[in-house]
């Protein structure tokens, strides 16, 4: 039986391995916090006791953290993966982190025989537990050969986008469009309500034209509606948006406009609202405009 | 058999006015440079020497005009729409113009018992040849039950908006939507090829996902070869984008990613590419990385 | 003695005319409400019942306006300036419009054989009480030799920057620094203040060095005091940003830096804080940063 | 007599430690390629063969490097300062970094029973030959007292700005103003001639006004006579305003006008113009404008 490691059990990461241990697999989960530990052994997960018990053996190591210095720690450092890691294991990163940091794991991993994919993920909390999400993979196509039916008890669609790091940089450009995308929408809702015309029919007119895009199609009922419950919190994306504008800057890359959208997120993580969806954009546009 | 007057046969109004004839209408044109009225005369429509002569006697006018004095000069001017019509005439504008001007277009029409839509429309010049534009209407239902079969032998989505100008508030809001959007692919193409990853693929792998747009399903492919031959002209677009703001700066809505864009489209339009599709934006995010 | 009509006695406009009164000139007052003609009448002035009154038989006529239209109709209109003017009268407008309009109220003047300066000024409301103004002048170096005489009762540096027009094309390149400025020295307070850095101490070590500008040495201390009393009010500085982006835009040139800072003026007014002083952007960046 | 170790011999480092030698201090310099070195032993000064012997027994330890790890790996690293450097002996690091980084080695210092002074400079080379730079001191007043001789044989203005870290605050605050004045001057130029009025004779005008600044003053000339040679170069304002987004960022500040100014430093450097003066943005606005 395949056994997995599964580091980081976090909003994402649980319903994944949940996901895992249900199309079979031998799931060993370890969390900072040992509360979303027992999550996972209700639904039939093992609990490691430290980092090395969910490493050590394993067939497959996965890890979903917050961020670039966790996934290094755990994989770089002393009794991480790479030092504890049975020969010709695989290490799979779902967490999103900066492609430079992907890139330097997986040499390290080469160096040490492991193979490294960068993998992270798209679809929200939603998808992680539905089982559905979209997962963006660089590295070797053999070793994705190898993930692929782990990867399949978590998503839907697996596009293998390039070598190591690709993963990451895809998902970078997926947070500069939908960043870009909200905030083009919360725009037009304002600059529609201003107008006393209808944000609902109007925007209902625009969805089947080259203005048309899945924000408009599955996230602006809410926007018109003022419900901004997550879905995906601004403080992920504004976490997210630093990675964005790190890579552009360290490519030579100018993002005029997703600099500004980053900016803006910045903006409500300031004011307090981390916690709201991402969409909360709109009322950012509002406060701009003296309205609401 | 119901008449028509049809005023500016440019790249759109040509194919629209041809539309109008094969539906079976009687259509008179009129336009400032006589030689694209024959074209007119050529698929079975009339040659008006004046504006007088599109106007007396039609049933309804089109006008399909570059700007808001275009409109104003033709609607308001001696010898205009408003002077010469026939009582119960009906007034439909589906030129792009400012919304505030087209609500003043409106009152001087109702004022002399004459009923206006305004209702621009997107689709491009395809749409216009094809019949199958897609045409946002402000103004009075009545109005618009009247004109039905007329915009019908024009576009196959025909939505009422709101009162009068709303049309022509939710055209700005679709070019605010479709600059945005452009700009948005153009940086994450170059974001990704910058990090060596081949945009196709990436692209592919977000469509499904928050960031997939109709610009990523039916723009980008020409973005990632590098062509760009109109489709929307980058001139065109400044024109817009000039009421855009003018419109978001009279109701008091900040628009900061929509302004941003629109400085873009500018500067585009000041390097002298105002003769290419608007998605040479691209090219700008090139120029500003250095690269190409 | 020399005679002269003025017209617009508002907050710049009346301690000028009050100037010239002082200075010695026969001065003929014209304002829309005519409660502010009463105040120069206390000083010795004449009170004009029509514009007309103000503008026949004067030697000079100065107009100080809040917009283009307002010069327009004056200068164009019935019974405006060029109608009544007597032969060989010089205007003089110094109210702050958008160049392309002073380029043609000039050439209309011209046509009527009357000479035509625009005639700019800075300096604020103290400026206009101590007749201490800058004033840009554009148009004829006759003409300007002519009026300096005048020009000198309202101001101590009168520089002649061009033909036609170039006073309001610096006067708006002076607005777009003035904005530029204040919004940097308030980003800069509120970053000192995030970091615990007295902003009074930094800002004086800053003084001297390539940072220092007039905004550091005039406005910083009110900004950092939040004393936002008028100065120079929001709503004047939103319209003039309006002409500036719009003379931008017509002569091609891109200001990425004068736009934004007039989206964030912009931002003001639509909240609301059209009377308070310019330097309210400091609020503006708090807000945005979640403070105060 | 007072030993002083200096650690970074460069464009401006060297200069400041010949400055040194030439006030009396018994300088020892390091530098990682000898032949920088060998100049300031022509001067009078001492070669050391690692960075240690210029560290050990030295009243003073000085550094002039170009980047936070630099200053962290000798101030922090083996064989560094914190290391090697007698006990009393005080470290002052006249580096631009970041903010953090400084505190960050200052608490370090600190533990180990040695002061530390963040003391950034502004002036350029020309300041530093000349011994006429300006000093932004953060750290304890104590140190700065024992300092001051020292810092007077290279600065003429030094300013105690505050604790630890403030020095590399106010220095961030310069390079944010320098940025924004440096552009909005380049706009402004180019708005002038766009219009056809002399940049130089308009910038005179409004030199005295709000508007002024030392911007103006002091750079405005070269950058009308297209003088863009060093001064301070792009690819050194491009890592300093790095360090401004970073330190705005982490202490919640939005910083837009900062972050546009980052961004068109950025496309500078992304085009290689990052050897030449910082003011070549004005070649970046006539080419967003299609110009020269």
């Amino acid at each position: 039986m395949t056994t997995i490691g599964f580091i980081g059990l976090g909003i994402m990461g649980g319903p994944m391995a949940a996901n895992l241990v249900r199309a079979g697999f031998d799931v060993t989960g370890y969390n900072r916090s040992p509360a979303k530990i027992d999550r996972l052994v209700k639904v039939g997960g093992r609990a490691a006791a430290t980092l090395g018990d969910a490493v050590r053996g394993s067939d497959f190591v996965i890890s979903c953290l917050p961020d670039s210095p966790d996934v290094e720690q755990i994989a770089l450092g002393p009794d991480g993966v790479f030092e504890l890691a049975r020969p010709q294991a695989l290490y799979i990163d779902m967490s999103t982190i900066a492609p430079a940091t992907a890139v330097r794991v997986a040499e390290a991993g080469r160096a040490r025989g492991i193979g490294v994919l960068d993998a992270p993920v798209s679809g929200g909390e939603k998808g992680a537990i539905d089982g559905i999400l979209s997962i963006m993979v660089g590295g070797e196509a053999d070793d994705l050969r190898m993930a692929r039916p782990v990867l399949e008890a978590m998503g839907t669609t697996i596009v293998h986008v390039g070598g190591p790091g690709a993963g990451q940089t895809v998902k970078a450009a997926n947070q500069l469009l939908c960043a870009a995308g909200i905030e083009a929408v919360a725009e037009a809702v304002v600059f529609l309500e201003a107008h006393s015309v209808d944000p609902t029919v109007a925007l209902g007119a625009l969805a089947g034209g080259l203005a048309g895009s899945a924000v408009l199609d599955r996230r602006a009922p809410d926007m018109v509606a003022r419900n901004f419950r997550p879905g995906f919190r601004v403080n992920l994306h504004h976490k997210d948006m630093g990675i964005v504008l790190a890579a552009a800057r360290e490519a030579g890359v100018s993002i005029p406009l997703g600099a500004l959208a980053a900016q803006l997120i910045g903006v409500l993580q300031a004011q307090g609202h981390g916690d709201l969806d991402n969409t909360v954009l709109l009322r950012l546009v509002e406060q701009m405009s003296g309205r609401g």
